[in-house]
């Protein structure tokens, strides 16, 4: 096990984080997801699902029982393999490193618990100056279990299977933060934003380094990729998420993108945002199920051309998770029609590369064997 | 108080109902609302809310006070008070009648009750053929009380105020059938459209009579305009819509335009939706707070002229209610910043005239003061 070495997250990443994270990836140059993510011709079409691990597998809830979500998330038995589940199980090409957007909070020492059935709760909710002052930033040594945790999915996957980091966008972590816990219309959080600018750039100028201490450590322990995940993004119009939020975002990516490993950016109603998080620097963008994926390519790539940035390499999506709900000839139709939609999007020149997943995450009532299913009849296109 | 005459509510309205409906209708040929619908100069731009009406107002908790919320939709003294309380308070230019999306189930006997705090809970969830034959469809008769109580608001509205009458779409009832009441994802919903497009297509049938026979029981109650919600049509995307609600939601406008009385038409996180929505129908698009007004009039216009279609004359719309948990002066930045993109649309040829609202329903936490000083904002302007 290798700690981390990086401790200033808002610098350059030092050499000897860089060479540590060089060192601890294992080298997979015909994996499926990163050929496809470096615009190359794979060896099959890439998939892995969004909460591919976690409630819709009976092993899973087993291996769970009589344990809290968040002390699974720390204890590094349980977070290799429940990381590694879905990924024997569905023959998956990614493994999505088992988490949640709570826990480089919950690490820092913040007292958040997750309520079954509700989501994350805060016992304090932050809400003013002192409290952003109060709140800490999670330092490498608090994220040891995690380090340890991807060392023991690595020592399993496949040469050609990835293993893909993750961290909530400091947006996403905010409002959490500020509400006290999940919410339905984020009104707080955006009346905080709206009232007082000052506070809410502070909070999300404390957070940031957080996300990136989060996400290098995972670097330096060896993921072969990542994504930021902003949940509640799509809850902001256009001119609010480039004045609120665009900016911390697009630090986090330029801070860890001296790694090399391609970046996912994803979040759910984001119709009219998609331009916006493309420009914030990931390599690959994520879509919900709502936008058809030539459609969305089309219009990033025309929106970023325009402004004289660089486009995505990859699209990465987007089947709707309640299709996992029907029966195999309905999920086979949709399975169809999503890769003709990506094709079309390379065929058009606007993506490079297909990843094939869900536009939002797996449905805990969804059954293990068509998720299984669809697995393989995104294989066999 | 006149009962509706037009008991087959698939066929056109009966020249008995459209006379009903005219002779129930005050004149109010100067009313800004109607004005601004009919592409005029109205002497001041319109402004409502949704959930203008309801639990942001002390004197609307005081009301509803050991009441039920259901009950209180069905006690003509209390749907009148509540829907005329708003308009007093904060000089609305319309008042939205008092109502709940599942009113015409409870209405036909549906066994619903509204928790709170949740929302609408079904005792019996529908989701077979047989369901669906054993669902009934609501009678004019079953409505009195509705009737009853939209006299009352018409007896107390100034003749510069009109009176919208309100009904959920068939997706909207659907999903909360279906789920069995509110839901995160609407999974259900969509595995049964997915894997049993007949039985869905049955259920919408057996929906839409119902809802048009509430919409003319109101418009022959006297009526001036009307909403047609439908809340949840955002969780689909383009191609599901077109194929399982399109066709229903255009029945219902098609049904109910020969009464000449403006129709809006609204959903939320319909950014991929929006020209589909304008397509079935509606003189007047609502737009969430997410897609400028200016931005959205132009994609709706683009899209449906593209489709030699009629293009709905105005935008209602889109304040962010959360903007209203903010300081009076972020409010008034946010009110100019609208009314001067409903002018843009305006001025682009893609709407005649702009109605204000908000985005999406007004939050309970909000202060009503907040709500009055922003209604005098627009009408200032």
């Amino acid at each position: 096990m290798t700690l981390p070495t990086s401790a200033s997250p808002d610098a350059n990443p030092t050499d000897a984080g860089l060479a540590a994270a060089a060192a601890a990836r294992r080298a997979a140059p015909d994996a499926p997801f990163l050929v496809a993510a470096a615009g190359g011709t794979p060896s099959r079409r890439p998939v892995w699902m969004m909460r591919q691990a976690g409630r819709s597998l009976p092993e899973y809830r087993e291996l769970r029982a009589g344990v809290e979500m968040l002390d699974s998330c720390f204890r590094p038995d349980l977070l290799s393999e429940i990381t590694l589940q879905p990924v024997r199980r569905h023959d998956a090409d990614a493994a999505i490193l088992f988490s949640d957007i709570v826990v480089p909070l919950k690490a820092a020492g913040v007292a958040v618990d997750i309520v079954p059935g509700r989501g994350p709760v805060l016992e304090h909710p932050v809400r003013t100056p002192a409290d952003i002052a109060a709140l800490p930033t999670v330092e490498p040594g608090q994220l040891e279990s995690v380090v340890e945790g991807i060392g023991g999915v690595l020592d399993e996957l496949r040469d050609d299977q990835v293993l893909i980091g993750f961290a909530g966008a400091p947006f996403t972590l905010a409002s959490y933060l500020i509400e006290g816990g999940p919410s339905k219309n984020h009104g707080i959080t955006k009346s905080l934003m709206y009232s007082e600018p000052q506070t809410w750039h502070a909070l999300m100028e404390r957070l940031t380094p957080t996300v990136i201490t989060f996400l290098r450590t995972q670097l330096e322990a060896g993921i072969d990729a990542l994504q930021l995940f902003d949940s509640w993004a799509g809850f902001l119009s256009l001119k609010d998420y480039r004045e609120f939020v665009a900016p911390y975002s697009q630090r986090i990516f330029d801070a860890v993108r001296p790694y090399g490993v391609p970046m996912i950016h994803f979040g759910v109603n984001t119709a009219e945002l998609l331009g916006e998080m493309a420009a914030v620097g990931p390599d690959i963008i994520g879509v919900d199920w709502k936008t058809p994926l030539d459609v969305a390519a089309a219009r990033v790539t025309a929106d970023l051309r325009d402004r004289g940035l660089r486009v995505p390499r990859a699209i990465q999506g987007n089947l709707d998770p309640a299709v996992l709900l029907a029966g195999p000839e309905v999920i086979a139709g949709h399975v169809r029609r999503i890769c003709a939609e990506g094709d079309a999007a390379i065929a058009a020149g606007n993506a490079t590369g297909h990843i094939f997943n869900l536009g939002h995450g797996v449905l805990p009532e969804t059954d293990p064997d068509a998720i299984t299913r669809a697995f393989a009849e995104v294989h066999a296109l």
